[in-house]
């Protein structure tokens, strides 16, 4: 076995959207596993748009990546060497093991998966943090009802294309907003969404969502903010409710952009707005997993992985991602299973 | 009895703050009352600040007044004659009987009050809408827990300032914004609110919060929205709530103002921001009012009307409390009871 681990570390903190020259790629020794621990290969590492405010000091709910050192990320992998009662060399297993190829962990916060109830990349996708995501955040956030309008922005994206899905399941009509004609193709024809408009070509948004939901909106899950948004809260109903899961057209600003006020909206249409993370629900997981991946076997939710190979295109994958041009979830594959 | 029905209309729509110009004082034959009608006439009519929303056209919950339709106004009033048979000549009755010395109604949505069992003008301040108001928008939406911060802008209003001391009853420490000087000495010195400050003199906001909120901010209570509003985003804690009663900064604005984008603070503080209309919690106004009552009783809240004589000086009342003049409840006296 190698004695080296590679990793990709934080080089410096992008101002805008970041760069390659943003990351780094080191040598480590291989670290030294000790008792209660064990070692993971990293299969699949999840890239995500949260990260870019890991790359900043900017306050946020969570401590940014220190200059120097490693990215962190969900992964799956496969347990190397063990001397951690409950895990044994050959089990898969998801955790926050970063941007490297090995990892030590004590076992906290660990899953052990299953390689054989579901392929190994949908523990990142579908059935990981990303469904969960799109789960808690469309039923316990904004609790669609049968005929109800709900829109999704970044609805070809991993959180958004789930989104839609179950919106679907729960007898909504389902407009998708998003950056690509093919992303509105695949929107419409593979997932079923009842409309879609592609925000780079639409440039009436407010006309267009006008045109798109004509009773208006009830329910919007937003994981882009910016124009998009305060498009959408236009055409809010009475009672709407929004789930801000992202404002990734916010993440790149070298300095925050002013918009229209929103709140004024709020009041009108006695409408909320509640932005949330994953881990708040993280005692429900299991409920959300057995249900996602019922949905599924099924065949009522279809899920779609985009995977570019290795971990020194991690970099490339997460910008790639960035830039909107990925459709479902976009990983990296960094060894084989 | 008098023949002639004085009422205020509006003259002209506002283009920025209201003037005494767009109203208009008029005489109108006293209305005939038919089978199931029976006329009021209006004793104290209460001025408020969603009252500016119905003087414009843009869109909103409610429809516009017509130029030269009569102010529509809760108000409280005493039945002169009827030929409907819940109400007899000499009742007390709450409704919406509008800018006006005298009102038909059919009595639906009003409501027959007690003279004895509060002081009449309570019923449009503590114990009416207002009340209800600070009652639903402080405890339904933002469910505060002892020990919790709570702020409150617009916090000597009549909303405001129920609001303030809603929450010390639950165990808050309790934190006002209002106008003046003279407002922070009745918040801090007669309501026992924790602490407060005076937007117009203090400059840095920000600060000021901190400095009064050290262990940040986990309610805000918000009647104003803009700068001040921005300022109290930047110190929510994980998991705030945030009650949107009014946005009184905005009414006025002649276009629109930009601002800062909230929704970013929203996610990253996994908090929610809610706007509401009172009337949404009709169902649970006896249960609610009930309560203020006994906290009114028991002198856990103490209210406080300002008055203004005379129908023709009803726009003098709205625009000195539009422009922040009064505490506590704003009313006008329109005859005697």
């Amino acid at each position: 076995m190698t004695t080296v681990n590679r990793q990709i570390t934080l080089a410096a903190r992008p101002v805008g959207f970041p760069k390659a020259s943003d990351f780094a790629l080191v040598e480590t020794p291989m670290p030294t596993q000790e008792a209660g621990q064990f070692l993971v290969r990293v299969v699949y590492l999840s890239v995500d748009p949260y990260m870019r405010g890991r790359m900043s000091d900017a306050p946020s709910y969570a401590a940014p990546v220190a200059i120097g050192g490693v990215m962190g990320g969900g992964t799956v992998g496969r347990v190397v060497s063990s001397q951690h009662a409950d895990f044994q060399p050959g089990d898969f297993v998801e955790g926050m093991f970063g941007w490297q190829e090995y990892a030590l962990s004590d076992g906290k916060m660990v899953r052990k998966v299953d390689p054989l109830a579901a392929p190994l990349e949908t523990n990142l996708s579908v059935l990981g943090l990303t469904g969960l995501t799109a789960y808690f955040g469309l039923l316990d956030i904004c609790d669609p009802k049968p005929d109800e309008t709900v829109v999704v922005s970044g609805a070809a994206g991993a959180v958004g294309s789930i989104v839609g899905q179950i919106a679907k399941i729960k007898g909504c009509r389902v407009v998708g907003i998003a950056g690509s004609d093919m992303k509105v193709d695949y929107l419409t024809n593979e997932l079923n969404f009842d409309a879609a408009f592609n925000y780079k070509t639409v440039t009436q948004y407010e006309d267009e969502l006008k045109k798109l939901c004509p009773k208006g909106i009830d329910v919007y899950f937003d994981n882009v903010g910016g124009a998009i948004t305060d498009a959408v809260f236009r055409r809010i109903n009475p009672m709407a409710r929004v789930s801000i899961c992202g404002q990734i057209s916010q993440y790149n600003l070298a300095k925050p952009e002013a918009g229209p006020r929103l709140l004024s909206i709020l009041l009108m249409r006695q409408a909320k707005a509640h932005g949330f993370l994953v881990f708040q629900f993280a005692a429900r997981y299991d409920e959300a997993r057995a249900q996602l991946a019922e949905w599924v076997r099924s065949g009522k939710i279809k899920h779609r992985e985009e995977f570019i190979n290795g971990l020194p295109n991690a970099p490339r994958a997460f910008l790639h991602m960035l830039a909107g041009g990925n459709l479902g979830k976009q990983l990296v594959k960094i060894s084989e299973p």
